[in-house]
Order: C-alpha cells, then sequence, then structure tokens
C-alpha cells in the first residue's frame, strides 16, 4: 500500500517527539508500505516567525514573509528524515521547491495547480521514505509560496491524491473525531466511520480536528482520510464517501461553535432586492455571513437576521448602519449567543431529526433563536449560557451515548 | 558603485539589530549605490538547528543537515528584505538555489563553482536591493548544501567577485582590524588599510575577524574588503592588493594564539624519510600540524618540534608513537605556550625585523622556545604565562603605540 503519513505541529515538537513521529512511520515501513510523510513546523516555531515579520510597522511584503515563514516545515523534513535513518530506515525530504508542488501566485494562501509525482515516485521505487515539508510549494516565477492556515493538512490530500495512496492519515494531539466535544460531553465517543459531508459540517460548525479545505480536497479526489493519534496506537476515524460507510448513523454528531454573533434588522420593509443590497455591502467589507433566517412578510415589512463571526459583529453593524438604501425600524446585536448543531448523513432519508431536536432542547427549557438546516444538518442559535446543557441532552436524545 | 554589504549573526540577531543593519543598507542606496546584501543566521539560529541535529545518537545524513541549518540564513533573508522595505527601499530575497549559486557536493562544507549573477544584475537594474542569505548553494542535484564555518564570509566575498563590485563590507561587531587584541593591548590601533597577505598571517594567527579562506578568495579575485562595525559610524579597515596600500608598514600587527601545543621528538635518528614519515602519520589522523621546526643534525640524531591545536595534542600523541617507522630517545608535548606573530608586509624588503622582535623578548626575559618564520611573519613560541606582556613590548617595539 501507498500511504501519506501527516504530522502536526504538536507531532513534532521537539526532537523526542520527531522521534516517536519517526517511529509511526517505522511501523508503517514495516508492514510493507509506501510512505510519503508530510510535516509541519515544530509547535511554536510558525507562530515565531510570522511574529518576526509583524515587528515590522508597515504592512510586510507576503513574497518575503513566506521566505520567513516556510523555514519552519523545512527544518522540520530535515529533522524527521534524519530521525528515520536513525531507526536504518532510507529516507530523503523534498521540499515544495525540489518535488515541485507547483502553486498559483496567492502568497500566504496558495492554491495548488500540480504536483510532480517523478521524483517522489522514484525514491519511493528505490525503497526510501520520502519527506515532504507541508504548507509550501513553488509558484511559476519560482518564488515559494505558502498554503494559508491548514497548508500542511492540504498538501498531504494533495500529494495522497496525486499518487493515488491508499491511505492519507492525518496523526494530531487527539485521537479521532468525537460524536461532540468530549470536553464537554463525557459520555462523547470518537467515531469511527464518518463520510467527507458530515466531516464538512462538522468542520465548519466547530470541530477542531481538520481544516474545511483538506477535506473538501479528499472529497473531490476521493482520498481516504484517518485521524490518528501521534501519542496513542487508537486506531483513530476514517473519513470516507459515503458508499463506504456501511452502517449509516442517522445522527452522527453534535457540534457546537462559540464564535458566533447575531443581528437583527426589526421591521425592514420587504421589496425584492433588500436582502441582496445588504449582503452585498457585508461581502464589500470582506464580512462572512453564516446563517442568514428571514421570516415571511406580514405588513410588508419583515425581520431579518444573520450571523458572523465574533471579531466581525462591530465591522458588520457599521456596514449595515452605512448602507444608505434599506431602512428598518430597530438593528439589534447579540454576542452571547452559540450555535449547536445536529449532523449526520442518515437524516436526508429520515424526517424527525428536527423534531427530536427541538423536543429535546425544549424539554430543558432551552429557547431556539434561530434554526438553519441543510440536506445534512440542523443547526440553532441559543444563548451561549446553555451550550454545554444542548450538548449533553442532545447527545442522549439521539442515542449516541455509550 | 556596486557595494555586497555581509551581516554577520550578531548584526542581525533580532528584529532592532536587523532594522538597523537595514538602515546601513539606505545609507549606501541614499548615495546611489546598487547593493547586495548577504545575511547570517540570526545570531544563536544556527548553534540551535545544529543541536537539534546531534540529538540524534547515530551521525547524521548531512544532505538532510544542510536542509535544516540553511534555514536560519533563509529567514533572515526574508527579514532583511522586509525591514528594508519598511524603510521604502524596494528589495527582494533570492535563496541560494534560485540565483542559483552552484556548489559541489561537499554536503556540510561546499565550495563554490560558480554563481549564476543574471538574476541578480536584472533586479539590481530594476533599482532593487537584492538580500541573499549566505553560507548555502545547490549542487547539481538540486540539493541544498552549506558551505561550512564563515560560510557566509565566502558567499559575500564569492557574490562580490562575480558582479565585480567596488567593495565588500563585512559588517560585524567590531570596526576593524587591529594592530594587536585591543582587549590585551590598551594602546592597539584599528588599522586603516592592510594587504591580503597580511589579513591572512594575522587570520590564521589567530586574529577572528575574518576566515582565511574568504581573505584568499577575495585576494584571489582581487575583491577591496572592508571591515566595519554594525553599531558604530567608524571607517573600518580596509584590506585590499599590496599596490593600493601606499605607505606600507613594516610591521603591522602583533598577533597572537593560545591554541597552541608543542611536541618534541628528542634524539630522533636523522635520515631522510622520517620527517615524511611522521607527518604522513598526523594526516592520517587528520591532524593540523602549524609550526615545524627541525634543527641541523649532530650525532646522527636531532631534535624534531610540531605544533597542534592544543585540543588535538593527545590524538596527535597517540599517532605519533603508534609509528613503528621512527625511533626516538624521549617525546616531551607541552601545552602551555602561546604563539606571537609580528606580521608586515614591509618586512619583506627590510632585515632587522628579527633583531627588534628578539631583543624586545629578550629585555623582558621572555625566552623563546620555537621560531618559525614566512616572507612577511615571524611567529615565536612563548610560555603562555608571558603572552601579554610580549604583545605590549613588541606593540611598542615596533612602533605601533599611539
Amino acid at each position: 500500500m501507498k500511504i501519506v503519513q501527516k504530522f502536526g505541529g504538536t507531532s513534532v515538537a521537539d526532537i523526542p517527539k520527531i522521534r516517536s513521529a519517526a517511529n509511526k512511520v517505522k511501523s508503517e515501513v514495516d508492514k510493507g508500505n509506501k510512505v510519503i510523510v508530510v510535516v509541519s513546523a515544530m509547535a511554536g516555531v510558525t507562530n515565531q516567525l510570522v511574529g518576526y515579520c509583524k515587528d515590522f510597522p508597515s504592512s510586510y511584503n507576503l513574497r518575503e514573509y513566506d521566505v520567513v515563514v516556510s523555514a519552519g516545515e523545512q527544518i522540520t523534513s530535515g529533522l524527521m528524515s534524519i530521525a528515520l535513518q536513525d531507526l536504518n530506515i532510507s529516507s530523503i525530504s523534498l521540499l515544495g521547491w525540489q518535488i515541485p508542488i507547483l502553486a498559483n501566485d496567492a502568497h500566504a494562501k496558495a492554491l495548488i495547480d500540480s504536483i510532480d509525482t517523478s521524483k517522489i515516485l522514484s525514491h519511493l521505487d528505490r525503497g526510501e521514505v520520502v519527506v515532504v515539508p507541508g504548507f509550501q510549494g513553488v509558484n511559476k516565477k519560482n518564488d515559494i509560496v505558502t498554503l494559508g492556515r491548514g497548508g500542511s493538512d492540504i498538501t498531504a490530500v494533495a500529494i495522497a491524491a496525486s499518487v493515488d495512496a491508499n491511505y492519507c492519515d492525518i496523526y494530531t494531539d487527539v485521537d479521532g473525531v468525537y460524536t461532540s466535544d468530549p470536553r464537554i460531553v463525557k459520555n462523547a465517543r470518537k467515531i469511527d466511520k464518518i463520510t467527507y459531508e458530515e466531516m464538512l459540517e462538522m468542520a465548519s460548525l466547530g470541530a477542531k480536528v481538520l481544516q474545511t479545505r483538506s477535506v473538501e480536497l479528499a472529497m473531490k479526489f476521493n482520498v481516504s482520510l484517518r485521524v490518528l493519534s501521534s501519542f496513542s496506537g487508537a486506531p483513530g476515524t476514517l473519513i470516507c464517501s459515503e458508499e463506504k460507510v456501511v452502517e449509516k448513523e442517522i445522527v452522527s454528531g453534535i457540534a457546537h461553535s462559540m464564535d458566533e454573533a447575531k443581528i437583527t434588522l426589526v421591521s425592514v420593509e420587504d421589496r425584492p432586492g433588500i436582502a441582496a443590497s445588504i449582503f452585498h455591502t457585508l461581502s464589500e467589507y470582506n464580512i462572512n455571513v453564516d446563517m442568514i433566517v428571514q421570516n415571511v412578510s406580514e405588513d410588508g415589512s419583515t425581520d431579518l437576521t444573520f450571523t458572523v463571526s465574533k471579531h466581525e459583529l462591530l465591522s458588520a453593524k457599521n456596514a449595515v448602519e452605512n448602507n444608505q438604501e434599506i431602512k428598518w425600524r430597530k438593528l439589534l446585536i447579540d454576542d452571547d449567543v452559540s450555535k449547536v448543531s445536529v449532523v449526520g448523513v442518515g437524516m436526508k432519508s429520515h424526517a424527525g431529526v428536527a423534531k427530536t431536536m427541538f423536543k429535546a432542547l425544549a424539554e430543558k427549557n432551552i429557547n431556539i433563536e434561530v434554526i438553519s438546516t441543510s440536506e445534512i444538518k440542523v443547526s440553532v442559535l441559543i444563548k451561549a449560557a446553555f451550550t454545554k446543557e444542548a450538548l449533553v441532552c442532545l447527545h442522549k436524545a439521539f442515542d449516541l451515548d455509550q
């Protein structure tokens, strides 16, 4: 089998941790697998390098920023290769520009265009483990570019897709994806298998294990992702396509996000183009809008509610107030809310999920402020103080306990 | 004018120091000069990266070592470019592989084969400052190689030679080359101009300002080197060819080295091939021999004395004792010695330097144990305890005071 193993920053935080990660590689090599290792920068290094750049008063040039921050992963890739050789495993590091991993010009948030697999494959064929620094590529001008937050996961998935790897294993400091946040819901269980779609909803709803972009990429190229712990031998969570998940749970997990703030325009005049005008304004201010809810109109006016990230609440308020085209009676803001979501591919074919959810919350006297649904999730906005209670009761209501 | 400015590790140790180095670059740009900046790693970074590699029990692969340690200079080059842009100076960093600086395969101590100047020159022509990480190049296989100790000075001189720069300025934490070590000889004066040959002798005799290799390279390509302080505006020392030094001092400086140990073979049989046999053995043990002195033979036997670095004394002793071909009566070792040298191109045409030297030492009752001379220097080995007294009296005897 061909396997990509990706180790995050906490998994390569110091030399003993790099050695222990190298042992995870060794156990795959010992099984006869061909392995490509993708590494992040040692924990703290990227922040230090970014901090250096931010010490300059003017906004720094992103081309040079990429030269600076990409050094972090370069260091780890050399050290990982040395650690493998120390275990008598032949290995070689190949940097983004040496492969090359071709990406576009968007410094600090580049997208991978293509990966030339010839060098990687010829080293694998010679029985060597190939170590690749995550997060970096090279553009057509031969400048180093970095891929932005979560970039090392992207590198791992993109390489797995390009060499047609059997698995892309993401080693991290948790041992898988859970039915809910185990720090809050003590009965939360590790999920053995989950579909890309569910994982995407879980990720975008606050589960921090994987970045949305890398899951999207894995789904696009049908790469079997496994989330595994660097520090235990536990089996982890497999993220794969729907047909590989035989026993589909109606509900796979309960996610939540505390980073929500709500804006309500009371009695907006209800005519075509009003919503378009508001969200055009917000996008011009580069503000990401999450939930949008508008009730049916009664007397020619309606209430419009939407949510944004907490730190963008004030700029969103300013943006809306500066829009001269629309009138409303009152503008309410509220950042004391959280979003709780029930996720599962099974609910596509099952009615009743919303009913079970609303009933469980009602029994606890938790008021639902906003509701939003997609094919595989139902999200509600509630008072922040009730988050834990909501998670626990929903976890139980959907039989996720035990 | 075209100028190369090289900043060592202490000159780029943190962001404020990088900003202050960038101001040194700005003042050259403001004069209308085209500038290439060569940077070392921030002080301490290279040691940290080397330390990571040394944390592995087995001897680490030098190809991967080079991937790891070259990241230090890469980081500084990006930061220097950002610092220059912060001062409104257009700049771009070009890494060793981007230029490329082609070097041979000797990882961790590579020699530069050639520098492709086309990219550098085209950026200079666009009015940009080019920032180059020192210490690194790329071999024909496209692997990163590093140049070994003092490598950033080598990079600076090699680039200065290849673009035919008017000056190669080495910024460091001292403000020039002194007639003697100013920490010992309080009357030591900064030398305004010194020839390559003298600087070479001074460097190999213990003056730590510049590595021998970079001075040799500058001499070979007739690059005018200036040693300057990063922290003062003082004029520094110019190192150039003999014809540019108009007023030649008979003696330019008094150098010393404490890193000396002496081995004497008493009553070695005196026949052809004896010296060859001994020094063949030493070179097989990779031991560097400095001074070698053999007196004329009297009764078919002679005394042979040579010096090595203090830390190689014991292995040198073992090496000689393991040589079965030669016999001697007694083997003496002594590491309580120092070497004091009088250096100056002027002495080529002046007898009397040795006489002045020996007379000054004799007046202080300092015994000379070994003497060795070259065209432009006289070195003596004395008891270590007399080093300071010897330096001070010689400095005075050759009119270097005031």
